[in-house]
């Protein structure tokens, strides 16, 4: 998404949230303070970005506010929820269950809620999955445990399939949690669900551990995976520092985006190289990685820590055919075991000796259950996916911006993807904790004020 | 602070930063944009309140960006700093001395920077505490060490003695990290430095485990807190459960506000019962915390799980004058320790066993280090009050809001303390997750829809 | 339990296991060798202790051996098993139950599990308690949670009444886990079951966190509460060294013996002084705790990290009368509350600040889980005591000794409490890594060979 | 190591220590009772093995007891002290370090102590390494950190070349931390030193996170690798259940050994597969692996977790060499990424889906810090190997036998490679919690006795 776009041409962008009609039942819902419809959060927040866009006379582009509204759409009395997860694992998906359950179950009353099996799969009649019955007894303590107690599958079924699935468990609102591929199943099925005219809300809960979605300033399982990436690097800068010339390499994840990579190697800053897809990956000439770190080691210093995005380099896999063909299909387009063997080989032609260990932690780091305040993100979250399906919105998943809970429409929320800016902080602090520039610019001991003694 | 009186009477509320003079520097410090002078962050971001102060005339409310300028005004070559940590322990506190070190050092060139030992007391000619030097080598690893390299003590010296101090040390930035009264004390020391027209910039970084400071949407150490508690309050419902008609206690901190309370019970929510300062705190009667235990009890649920903030029912002290007296000092102020006397008590006279566990898990929490993202809060915001040092600015602390760093001027930080809205997302999650009021108001059983099977 | 005197007057220590009768079933049990019945473990390992026991010509002090007999007494096709757990929560509770109903099933093919509500209290016909069902389903990941799945409660009932219980639920082998108190219960059961003549094994599974059992090397969860014990340390160095003179004061379990602190302080190594039951703990005077403590702050170091056992000091009530009038009864027996006090009130009167953080995490350590090998030791008590009650064997628990897992009579394992051997490799360990006897002994200085730099 | 050929033959095996000379000076080392030259621990501890060898008149196997002596070779006003580390990373490196300085500083007055760099390298002049002084302030908190101090390498040097290095440097007591093959150089190095007639103690800690070593009971490190070897399988597990006919596969250490594997299937019994090297690993047929998987989706069950020792299967290498070829160098002797790819193949021929997720965190577990009473055992090691070389032992290791430290000729610790007794306690526990011969041999639903409900 590019931000800058948006403000400069709000009106190519809409943010008008989907309803299935006009609510009319009182909210049973009680204890707060129901949100108006005309609540809106405005998408800008720097003063010289708001006044022209105030002076021009036109709507501001704003999302609208999440919240129970105190007229709903769907009745209680007959409503029957279901709930999918689909795609990778990803650490809150438990506690984003157990909350929509809760919340439908003590906020609205409502006793028929299903969970899906194995994703998109399970709403498929072609997979003979049954759907598992969820009551608050069942999800008590599931926000304990990592990955989903549904399963979970990746890729689409059939949209005319899924939605005579709905009919036939007379479902009127379904929550997808789920990636970029799952949110636009998730608005075909609710375009597919406007075309029979059927009153079901078809409500998003976005997950993507690599906090790249557009529109949304944070996704769930984030910061847990920010959390438990340290102590992996950690163990590399260990491994790293226990051997001669001893180099610990790490890949995380992050396809299009290093925000992962990034946050880690400030949460554990004792990384020296953190390699993004946002910057060209250079191995070769005086500017080039290997050299950064053969001038790290000339230095004296006798480590180094790596840390590398997944998406990072990937073009390196283009002009390395022959490294790629015999390697095969695992080493295809795995840049850290690329990284790996090419600074093997850099140093081996040099006769110099690294020794590098190399991990691949992802299995691991998204399959805990989420911690602390991420864990909280994930109820809240939930609990804004009820809200908004009993208000009678659809195709639209639940945001969150300038600290308050928004809707999205699902396009824009798969519009594109979010990069790291590296004109901004985040990338910024990464390059002054690591001070990896001073070694590919070969500036190291260029002046007496720039290095520590 | 009166969120709401903002939006009101903007013109009650002086965002302007102080500064020392004009900068007329060139910025050494690379690798990203610089922020202009005129960025502004919106302090509203609802289009219902902004639209009003837009068509006022007025100017907004609005925070001053914070981040690198291109002038500075403090010459790096003569520059000395020192840094100095305040009032109780808090995770993060190693990662701010981090990188407010790392920036001066390598972003700035600056390489005389001090460390005041044992807060405040340190800047006193008659405790006798030398500083300590510090650089890049010296903060290496510490973010990994919870507490503060520095040291910390509680109270303010004279004020006049700091900046004599100061002045003998030739320091022309001072970085004090801390709470409420000593964000006071800097700020009678930067009067005092405008009173003696030195060209000192005094920064805080504002401190407070509670995260209740106006003006400011989190922060640091308090994510840190809240995930930490969560191991707490998992030992709390072991050791309820594992008795018959157990009940486990734990008392966390928050004096006058209860977002420690209020996330961690939602964070690990196996809390039943969440008590904090905003909600007047009743034992007797009817609607008594004591009946709707007893409540939870009939109705045959074997446990029970009570998280209570440090500030909650301080009015019990005044009413309860010989429990006061008969338990001393201790017992005082402690509503743990009252609970848990009150509950055995009531239960016993009830000829009902009940076996509670008190835990006072305080000091363990915070002498934590700051993990995840919140450790890369806490490099940021070292980071930012460098930026507004080196920029001249003085008598303020860096600030979080909309996603945003900011300035904010310490008369404004120190304002007035936030309060958990009792109508808002975070404690109506609160009372979704633990039901609690389900058993104050004795609603248990009164509806088929509201009871999990 | 006097080791030495089992050596020199081996016929006082009658190591027999009491049976039913005759094992006469072939066992189901498949998969590894059984063990013989005339296998025995000896008591003493060290040569010039086994040799005069040889030489003597009579039988040695020596276990039986555990595990699984070719024939056993009691049929599986009419067995049904009871579990109950007594006393405090202790790690790896759940790991014993889990393992005892899955040998009991899948190695026994005995499928009539019961387990019985909070302690002795469930066997007692006046508590109304139902046992609970349980099989390998219910138990698969119990031993990912502290406590006990069955709850626990303090002392014993009536012992007509228990057996009373087990007989009309047709009970033929009962496994009790608990402390010392429990099995002297436990082998009341089993007498008054020989005095009715009838076939229940009673097999006691001993536990103490503390790790002082009699004729047992090691007892579970003991080193689960030292890991634990670890973090709590950390914070309370933390706590101490972010304070002027600080003081990080932590009290660990161990009523009668210093095993859990000394490990701890070892494990940890951080701990300036550790105080068990088995040293006299003096406050006063040139050898006291309080002049070390002020000759640790004489020498330059500025903080002190104390582990106290609940145990260590207890004679210090006695005759410190006023004291504890004036605290009240909380204080009482509270020697971590004691010393925080005459801590504070002896640098009070020498006009010296000191900054105690006092700890009390047991409720904390006691309550979590077990832990890798820990986890595996419980299991294997678990599955031996299964094979010991299959035998037929009652009045025992199982116990570990020299590598090996043995069969224990409950007199002997009741008959005394291990203590810290002074003279030993742990309590040396301690005074070497703490060096705290330089303080007490003021031998500070007095060499420069024995000072750190 | 065969333990019964010991037993049966036990004059083949030779537990006499070498010394360097006759110890003539008195200990300066206080604080507990000083072991006699005669203390033994004898080799057999059960009682129909004692038996025969008491009565055979000949002098039983029995390993020399460890600890201080009150008399010592070595005088400590001009004692030189080396330590090394050598080969890959282990928990528990630093502790070993860290009690070895501390005991020749505090117990003996030592204050010559080096630290060697990358292992036995840094004893090459070639290297052109120097050493690290080391004292108790350098090692005051590497207990808290992973890996080690002092770098770590793989392979000998020359001997010669090493003898003459610690000759110049005018050591006189080497303590060697490693495994196997430093463990034999170690014993080069003490023989060579031999035939120079020179006053050098070479003691060993052996170092092998296998736990493997023979005459050992115990090695460091290893408790803590089960340890964290817990939540990797934990992630296994949620990765299994996450997907449909999910697999978890992970491989952990055990070259020649299945005792990690086989602890840490216990330690977290969520384990359905667990394969060792002691165990043939046969993938085809009807007792092969691929088709007790199957039949484990055939029952219902929806996922499976795997672990795999790395030396488990390795003659399916030799018969699959078309395998071999076409995966390249990687693959060649990855025996999870051979049962991966087998696994895939084998359903994806039957037309069944099934989905792995392989986790490889060797790196990662072997590189924490020793974490509880492993910490302990680390420190005890060290002690104990000082005391050995003070008293002028050489050319041995520190060992544990039947809950006592022992003293053990190098020439034992390295004859042979402990194995996992597959009739014995260990391996038994693991089929009883996995139950994988069930599929193994196509016993399931064979009998309605042994599947839970």
């Amino acid at each position: 998404m590019d931000y800058k776009d948006v403000i400069a041409n709000p009106d190519k962008y809409d943010f008008t949230i989907e309803t299935l009609g006009s609510p009319a039942i009182d909210s049973p819902f009680q204890g707060r303070r129901f949100i108006e419809e005309y609540e809106r959060v405005s998408f800008a927040v720097k003063l010289h970005e708001l006044e022209p866009l105030f002076n021009s006379g036109r709507s501001l582009p704003a999302f609208e506010r999440s919240g129970p509204r105190s007229k709903i759409f769907h009745d209680p009395a007959w409503s029957r929820a279901a709930i999918v997860t689909c795609g990778g694992l990803c650490p809150g998906l438990n506690d984003v269950i157990k909350n929509i359950v809760n919340v439908l179950w003590f906020g609205y009353g409502i006793h028929n809620i299903y969970g899906i099996r194995y994703g998109y799969r399970g709403l498929s009649p072609k997979c003979n999955l049954s759907p598992v019955v969820l009551n608050p007894d069942v999800v008590d303590t599931i926000h304990e445990d990592g990955g989903t107690i549904l399963g979970s599958s990746r890729g689409n079924q059939d949209i005319g399939d899924m939605v005579d699935t709905l009919m036939r468990m007379n479902i009127n609102m379904l929550f997808t949690i789920g990636g970029d591929g799952t949110l636009q199943g998730a608005s075909a099925i609710a375009d597919e669900i406007a075309r029979r005219k059927r009153n079901i809300s078809v409500i998003g809960i976005p997950k993507t551990i690599d906090n790249d979605l557009g529109f949304m300033e944070k996704t769930f399982g984030f910061d847990t995976a920010v959390l438990t990436s340290a102590d992996i690097i950690t163990s590399a800068h260990n491994e790293a520092k226990g051997a001669y010339n001893g180099i610990g390499l790490v890949k995380l994840m992050g396809r299009d985006s290093g925000f992962i990579a990034s946050y880690a190697s400030i949460a554990n800053s004792v990384v020296n190289f953190c390699l993004i897809p946002e910057v060209p990956l250079i191995l070769d000439g005086e500017h080039g990685l290997l050299r950064a770190l053969e001038r790290r080691f000339d230095q004296g210093k006798d480590h180094a820590v790596i840390v590398v995005a997944e998406g990072a380099g990937q073009d390196l896999f283009r002009h390395k055919r022959k490294k790629r063909d015999k390697s095969g299909n695992l080493i295809k387009n795995d840049i850290g075991l690329l990284l790996k063997s090419e600074i093997q080989d850099y140093f081996e032609d040099r006769g110099r000796e690294v020794n590098i260990k190399y991990m691949d932690p992802s299995y691991f780091i998204r399959s805990v259950n989420a911690k602390g305040t991420d864990s909280i993100f994930c109820n809240l979250l939930g609990e804004h996916a009820v809200h908004a399906a009993m208000a009678g919105k659809t195709n639209m998943v639940v945001g969150y911006w300038s600290n308050t809970y928004t809707h999205v429409p699902i396009h824009l929320a798969t519009l594109e993807r979010r990069k790291v800016n590296l004109n901004g902080d985040l990338w910024n602090a990464v390059l002054g904790l690591t001070q990896q520039n001073v070694y590919f610019h070969n500036t190291v001991g260029g002046s007496n004020e720039n290095t520590a003694p």
